[in-house]
């Protein structure tokens, strides 16, 4: 690939595929001086070329997949499709021809990653993945690069934009989540149909593939607890507020000293001083504990046109001048060659929570209710029960110490149970970051 | 470099050595697992073998530093040696036999890089330089590579830990600077001479090194406005608290319409809602506007023997793999291959100031002092002026809208002749960062 022109095809021209076209169209100048190589854009494969005609004028547009990618001027594929089957089917193809693939498709690398990355490795070429997960984020370079002389403990990100831009509009407006919602939807933030976004699926993907490079495991969606915002109340959100935290959608990954992993993404309260809670709207961040770094973290827009086709643009430089495929080929972190996650089973996970129970305001109901928790061994952090008004019911907001994921259900079953409590209760997970911040 | 074990030579064996033979000895399967590569450590480069050998029983300590580097069992040489002239002695030498050096040396490399890159590169070999900027976070390797599709708007960067902790403790406990700096010593995060540090100096270095990548440019120690933390003031922070900034010692670089960069080092007011006021102690974090990717920010340990052995055992895997040399060889974008920078004379540059004078209570002064900024149009934002006590003299605060530096310069200077005011003023500059969370 040493040619001063290097031919690409670009599969899909949605949001990101236009970003894409015009980094190469209004960058040409900046690549060619930087790498020596100019992006030849051979054939953009769209459905619709009519449609596409008048936004793309002397765009090579074509609906021939096929032709595209058996191209010989094609070095290099673009994939920006989205969806598994077809954009599976054309990665394939690619690959097969030896043919280095750039895609942004967490959805295909969720569920299909580790077949695809040894198809790659059997025909001597690569998949380049950056702007699959954390927009313009170089976090899959960072963890195959920057952090590989480090074991990683954790990684707690903010990774889907859409759910960040709600949760922002609940906690700072006071919002109920259909009207963020609503709100996000008419600012581009969130889609018509939004449920692969707030139920949390998106993040769950993304969690696969940068727990799958951080833990040296092939991690699936079906390893990942996943719990979305949809169900989310503002009263929960207005009672972190008063506690000092602030919820927030995160996709967690945790290895314990034996080498199991915790894998979940869930409303999470994050306490007011933590960096992650200071991360708002479309912006995303990562945070990354490694063995011998420590605590860093990696912040920047999470999604929109331009972010993630820096991205993928950045991914093609990689590819055209090689060091993507020799890393490939060099680096044993990627899920093909690693073994399946040990997972945790969920209702061992070790948490701090925030229940909020609805009871009946007589005497005796918070005594009822430490009973049921002191039963399983979970001890209270804090309590704020405020005097009732004219209702008969008062909601009582408790956190509590580090308790079994199990123990808190087997808990709240007790307490649901108990005639002073209107059931079912809310209960999110806490998270304390470690703090670093004491000696300075 | 394909064999299975790869030798290496350290060039030092202080802090930072300490942490990498620290990585390498207790992290030796993990590295193999993941590069399929043994480091063997070959020798080491002491001045007094002596006074390691308690500590590293084992090691190959010599005083040898051309025997070993000459070795040719060593096909990495790793300097941590630390100050320009033996150090650049012993990475030419290993340059010039061809062998890939990884350093932390800023010194070395803002005095020296592009002679030392051109050696590199006509001894078809590279310099690996993760650890010079930024301790452990990845940002040398997110400019050559995540960022690459992204011309570079700006920098702006916490990059001194010491200063960070200094601020931090001069912000949160109300401590003058004589009393942070000796605190800062007691806990090992400031130096006995503290110079480099805290005259704002290894943070210029570190700003030519990044600047230099960012901008594709030659930028020496020379092009850069440097003024340390050492003159600063309690009652400054204490005003800035007042105002809503926080006082940071920011490297800054920035690239005009026409090219041009403004490059400097000073203590700097930055808003409180900004992300870079939120690092505290030892942190660093350095924020990057790109045309494509918008603001991202990359935060981490800015200092210390792991984090900072992190980065330089990513390097030597990054040399061990080829990849380092690859993209070496490929990119354009090392000072050597580029141009000297334009830089904007300081004068011109375009900023926010805040200002402290201290001016006689007598009626008329306020007056007089915004006359005279007018002269040089220059106008007010904020003024903070509380009544007086029992002192003839009080402070008045003001910060004001963007100025050029050479009014603001010639308006201090008439502003110190007005027999009213007690010269010299305090000036401090004031970063608005673009403000993005605008739209979510």
């Amino acid at each position: 690939m040493s040619e001063a022109s290097t031919g690409i095809c670009l599969l899909g021209c949605g949001i990101v595929g236009g970003g894409v076209v015009k980094i190469l169209t209004d960058q040409a100048e900046l690549l060619r001086q930087r790498i020596g190589v100019r992006f030849d854009i051979r054939h953009v494969v769209v459905r619709d070329p009519k449609k596409h005609a008048a936004t793309y004028p002397g765009l090579p547009l074509t609906t021939d997949a096929h032709a595209a990618i058996d191209d010989p001027k094609v070095q290099i594929v673009v994939e920006l499709m989205g969806g598994t089957t077809a954009a599976g089917a054309l990665v394939e193809r690619a690959l097969k021809l030896g043919k280095p693939v750039v895609t942004a498709n967490k959805s295909l690398l969720a569920s299909r990653g580790p077949e695809l990355f040894a198809l790659a490795r059997k025909h001597n070429t690569a998949i380049a993945f950056e702007a699959s997960c954390g927009g313009g984020i170089p976090i899959i370079d960072a963890l195959s690069r920057g952090l590989v002389a480090n074991r990683i403990d954790a990684l707690v990100g903010i990774v889907n934009g859409t759910c960040n831009v709600i949760l922002t509009r609940m906690t700072r407006n006071g919002w109920s989540y259909a009207q963020a919602l609503q709100e996000a939807q008419k600012l581009g933030f969130a889609e018509a149909d939004p449920t692969l976004d707030v139920s949390g699926r998106d993040a769950a993907q993304k969690l696969a593939i940068l727990a799958g490079l951080a833990f040296n495991a092939r991690v699936s969606e079906a390893d990942i607890h996943v719990e979305g915002i949809d169900k989310l109340h503002p009263a929960d959100i207005q009672f972190a507020t008063d506690l000092g935290y602030v919820i927030k959608l995160l996709a967690i990954g945790e290895r314990d000293a034996e080498g199991r992993l915790t894998l979940r993404v869930h409303p999470t309260l994050v306490h007011k001083t933590d960096v992650l809670a200071e991360v708002s709207g479309s912006f995303n961040a990562i945070s990354i504990y490694g063995h011998a770094l420590g605590h860093a973290l990696f912040y920047g827009r999470g999604a929109g046109q331009m972010p993630t086709a820096s991205a993928a643009v950045a991914d093609l430089v990689g590819v055209a001048t090689g060091t993507t495929q020799l890393a490939f080929k060099r680096l044993n972190i990627y899920p093909d060659s690693a073994a399946p996650a040990k997972v945790l089973p969920f209702e061992q996970l070790q948490s701090r929570y925030y229940l909020r129970l609805t009871a009946r305001d007589v005497p005796g109901v918070l005594a009822q209710i430490t009973h049921a928790l002191g039963e399983h061994g979970i001890s209270l952090s804090a309590v704020l029960q405020r005097e009732a008004d004219e209702s008969q019911y008062v909601p009582v907001v408790i956190t509590t110490h580090l308790a079994r994921q199990g123990a808190m259900r087997a808990a709240l079953q007790a307490i649901d149970a108990l005639p002073t409590i209107q059931g079912p209760s809310v209960c999110l997970r806490v998270i304390d970051q470690p703090k670093e911040f004491a000696n300075g």
